[in-house]
């Protein structure tokens, strides 16, 4: 979403879990990673700060502030989203996956839960309903104006959404009720760029 | 803080929760009221836009984005700190309220949490520690820069700030553990503006 943001074209490449390989250059095991002619950035942040910095027109952050409030936001994200999402479509993501990276999918989570992966889920619907309750700061922002940034969309609307994105590729699971100004919103970011995000392999049931 | 900020001076009226006749020419009956000549206005969000505008020397937002983010935060800090806070010093706060309060503090609030203002706080570390824990996005930040809006503060700085403070007027609990960077942010905004915050009426035990 940051490239197309950008107006930038990258090549995209389908990757597992246990494709360390792949992307041993650069240095660690997670995705995503960019490689831009000579150099490699990895990490959400990193590569934002980076096409901030080659690609300055269609910025991501307004400036300094908004970029330091983007980074409280996105930890919020990830801290506060992740679990209730990840605990909706765990079952879901683990019966998506293929068959070689499920035992290393079910052993790391099940080794970082304490519990087997059915239980880590609990009650999908408490799950769900945690998510709701979690989301009231962006729900706030969002009857007010159509972006977590205001009237356009910018760094801390994508690290947001790829949360929902993420839920989407593998899971049926809606997550939002449609009477929610959060849903609303991410409709918004299924259309962004030619509907990008809504074109990516995913389940339909929002539409 | 806002006020001090802009280098905005104001002459502060002292109130109680049950001094509602003092504000009723506000048509509601919170605090803070701001009042500019003939203008009126309420709720810190309101005041501190109407600052923005007033006077844009010495700006709190950065610019529109910076803006919505800080709105975000804002409804972030009321709907997830406050509680945690609240738990924490219940019962200082109503030890310290002035006699004619007490019973109007004791009714609402018993009211609202549906229990014995004794057994709304709970076990205080607990609450302590709850706070600490939803703290991380900002701790993330402040690892990083001296300011929840960067190398200098902003409306999201005073905000967050804003409810230590409320807890210092009325509770020795220091909330925070010394080695906790918000600690260490909470002493710079202590400091700011002349020692402004430091200097008003509360409890010492951080210095």
């Amino acid at each position: 979403m940051a490239l197309a943001h950008k107006g930038l074209e990258a090549e995209t490449i389908p990757w597992r879990f246990t494709d360390t390989e792949a992307i041993a250059f650069s240095g660690q095991d997670k995705v995503p990673v960019l490689v831009d002619g000579d150099s490699e950035v990895h990490d959400s942040w990193a590569i934002a700060q980076y096409l901030e910095k080659k690609v300055p027109a269609q910025p991501l952050f307004e400036g300094a502030q908004a970029r330091s409030l983007a980074f409280v936001l996105k930890t919020w994200v990830e801290s506060t989203l992740h679990g209730p999402i990840l605990r909706t479509v765990i079952l879901d993501l683990f019966n998506a996956l293929h068959e070689k990276d499920r035992e290393y999918f079910r052993e790391s989570r099940e080794k970082r839960f304490g519990k087997p992966l059915e239980e880590v889920g609990g009650d999908p619907k408490k799950a769900a309903a945690d998510l709701r309750t979690a989301l009231l700061p962006v729900r706030q922002q969002l009857v007010q104006e159509p972006y977590v940034c205001g009237q356009d969309p910018g760094f801390a609307d994508y690290i947001l959404f790829g949360a929902f994105q993420w839920a989407r590729a593998v899971s049926p699971q809606r997550l939002l009720e449609p009477d929610d100004p959060v849903y609303a919103w991410r409709e918004r970011l299924l259309d962004l760029h030619g509907g990008l995000a809504r074109n990516a392999k995913g389940y339909e049931v929002w539409s």
